[in-house]
């Protein structure tokens, strides 16, 4: 049994057209227009596979198989269906067809699982309207309250409960979409890799292990603004070149540090940014993330050093360390089901960590998870350009697939 | 016959006074109803001193009193009436005031020179109005065509022909502004240094040698983006990296080269500048001056190698050099009787470089020129906490009326 390279096609590029930028792009909002239609979309097909649909009170979709046993845990599979602004047609709907697909296999080999089969859809993992990523996810983990959706807003200010009720849901029971552990044996999410791992070393799935630590710094470095042409280069307290000096190093941290450690500087903003002034401040971000809570920590410790030992001559720093998240670690035996299909399957695999959080992390607080990586071209995700290959999704759900029918088959909890 | 204090303390708060934010710096466009209160002033203050007062096509402001020998070209002195948004009292009145000054005490002290004597108020040398600093003395040096004062637009896209029309000037006759190196035979200004040199080593008077050449790069670096969490540190093309390893050398090229060679990166912007992307563009600016046309282009092409060099791994720059301008050494003779005056004046002087451009840069073009620093509070200018105390530009105004009226009686052009 193969899933069907063809239907995976026809949805991945059924919910691609329900973008508020076409030709520009996937950009589908959970609570827009293009998120209702996605959400009909995927409401139809998985009615269409069997399965009971429900919609929680925020809107994440639910189409569930009944088990023979009603009163065991769910499997549950799937990922989430919005999208960055202007983002691609794979990051999120790759796992949301993983699921309607193993449905429809289920379906069409009629097979009945011991264990529910649930698959969901999931709105908000990006945080594009409201700022808040992860949002549907830690609504079911029962870290959102209804204040946070009150206090919430997109970028015309309106609040993330008032266009959840607009788009006909019901922030107000946002407790009644929490899961128990006991209502879930284990939850598996399909992912593009969003890196360029799998493809550089031709590999077909990214069995992943560890979802990464990650923190973010903000450094705000103080010189002194000075004209360019008329303060001697002994007189300055230049707060860029001071900020170049510790950037050209923050690197080298995490290259040592090994252990899938990563360090960025993305934001950085200069002031008052005049080709003839004299920068007397820099805000920069450093964005550190780790395999190893150990190296996540060692390369903060280097970093902040570093700050403090380019803070010479009148130059003043302040670090504000406003995320610091300690690695997830995921399943080990949903990672040894995952590696065995895919050896008997004839693909090649390789573990790998999660350089980006993902609604998996946050189910790992709730149950046993289970996250596989398939291959992004050129490494690219939230761009137009993004793209996985058909045949390289479907391998992902046949490893999936068959992973979720031994765990749905098995007899007793293990 | 010193100059009076008090009197350019009068001239200074009242010039000042004319500002379209109160409470927040000097903020006076050259045609806006703060230049033209400000103009009204200058005329009144040229009139009581005996002047004889015109403007021209474009609105500087000439105040005229006849030499013994019609005959002979003009000593001009003076500076610029306009400001930046939110600048100080200081950058330009001083020197205009210092020009009201010293035809008051000639007229007090009823002194007819031998050549004419010509105080001037220029409009435009900040370029804040229409992007192109220095207008008015290019617009003299006959650097500037009506065709351009057609192209140069203001931010709310008025042209600089309709905002002069508007104000009463004749665009049209932009050539009749033009001034021969036969009708001035010196231009002499004073200006606050806009630095910090003379402040630090407790100096009176700066007289300037030379206005350093400069030259303005605008590099553009281009790496690959790519997401902070998911890509490998041996996958990065980084542009901000690249950038950073580039800025921390670049001044000190400057730094080596001496000669009062500076270099600054001051104007630097991230693309996408978000926490989590790598940067996959940069583009940042480096101002380089230096006293020495030498040493202006070892620091360029340092400059420039170091880019190369930093130039790896899948990075790309691109640098072009929209400014250059060769050193412009200002008379010698002018200076040295500056220096002997300042001396019989029991002042302490320094010779120094002026690392900004100044009017005086453009009258170098036209005739023998002179420019005097007095001495600015921390380094401080464009900026309403921009001061330099009323005696420190009485020693300046001493000093250049000694030097005006010696040469001003000179009998023989010499």
């Amino acid at each position: 049994m193969h899933a069907n390279t063809d239907r995976i096609q026809q949805h991945i590029e059924h919910i691609a057209a329900f973008t508020a930028t076409p030709g520009q792009g996937t950009t589908r909002m959970s609570y827009s227009p293009q998120g209702k239609q996605a959400r009909e979309y995927i409401k139809a097909q998985m009615q269409a596979a069997g399965l009971t649909v429900r919609e929680d009170a925020i809107g994440n979709i639910f189409g569930k198989l009944a088990g023979k046993d009603a009163s065991l845990p769910c499997v549950m599979i799937g990922s989430h269906f919005d999208s960055v602004p202007n983002g691609g047609a794979f990051d999120g709907p790759a796992g949301v067809v993983m699921g309607l697909e193993i449905a429809t296999l289920f379906h069409e080999h009629k097979l009945t699982p011991h264990y529910p089969l649930e698959i969901v859809a999931l709105v908000e993992e990006e945080g594009a309207s409201f700022g808040r990523g992860l949002l549907a996810s830690c609504a079911i983990a029962g870290k959102v309250t209804l204040d946070e959706l009150n206090t919430l807003c997109d970028s015309q200010g309106v609040s993330a409960a008032t266009r959840m009720t607009e788009a006909g849901f019901n922030p107000e029971a946002v407790n009644s979409v929490i899961r128990t552990p006991q209502s879930i044996k284990a939850f598996i999410e399909l992912h593009i890799e969003q890196g360029p791992v799998l493809e550089q070393s031709g590999t077909d799935i990214g069995l992943v292990d560890t979802i990464v630590g990650i923190t973010q710094l903000v450094v705000t470095v103080t010189g002194k603004a000075g004209h360019a042409g008329t303060t001697p280069m002994d007189s300055r307290q230049d707060a860029l070149v001071a900020t170049s000096k510790m950037i050209a190093q923050i690197g080298d941290f995490a290259r040592q540090a090994g252990e899938a450690t990563v360090a960025t500087v993305g934001k950085l903003q200069v002031f008052p940014n005049g080709a003839n002034v004299i920068p007397n401040k820099v805000v920069f971000t450093v964005d550190i993330r780790s395999k190893s809570g150990d190296k996540l920590n060692q390369v903060i410790e280097q970093t902040k050093q570093c700050i403090q030992q380019n803070s010479v001559e009148g130059i003043i720093c302040h670090i504000e360390q406003p995320l610091y998240v300690q690695p997830t670690p995921l399943n080990a035996a949903i990672h040894q089901k995952l590696q065995k299909h895919s050896d008997q399957l004839g693909l090649s695999s390789q573990t790998m960590v999660s350089g980006a959080g993902h609604d998996a992390m946050i189910f790992a607080g709730i149950c046993d998870v289970g996250l596989v990586f398939v291959p992004s071209r050129d490494g690219l995700s939230h761009h137009p350009d993004e793209w996985t290959d058909y045949e390289q999704i479907q391998k992902g759900v046949d490893v999936i697939f068959h992973t979720v029918k031994e765990i749905t088959e098995a007899t007793q909890h293990d």
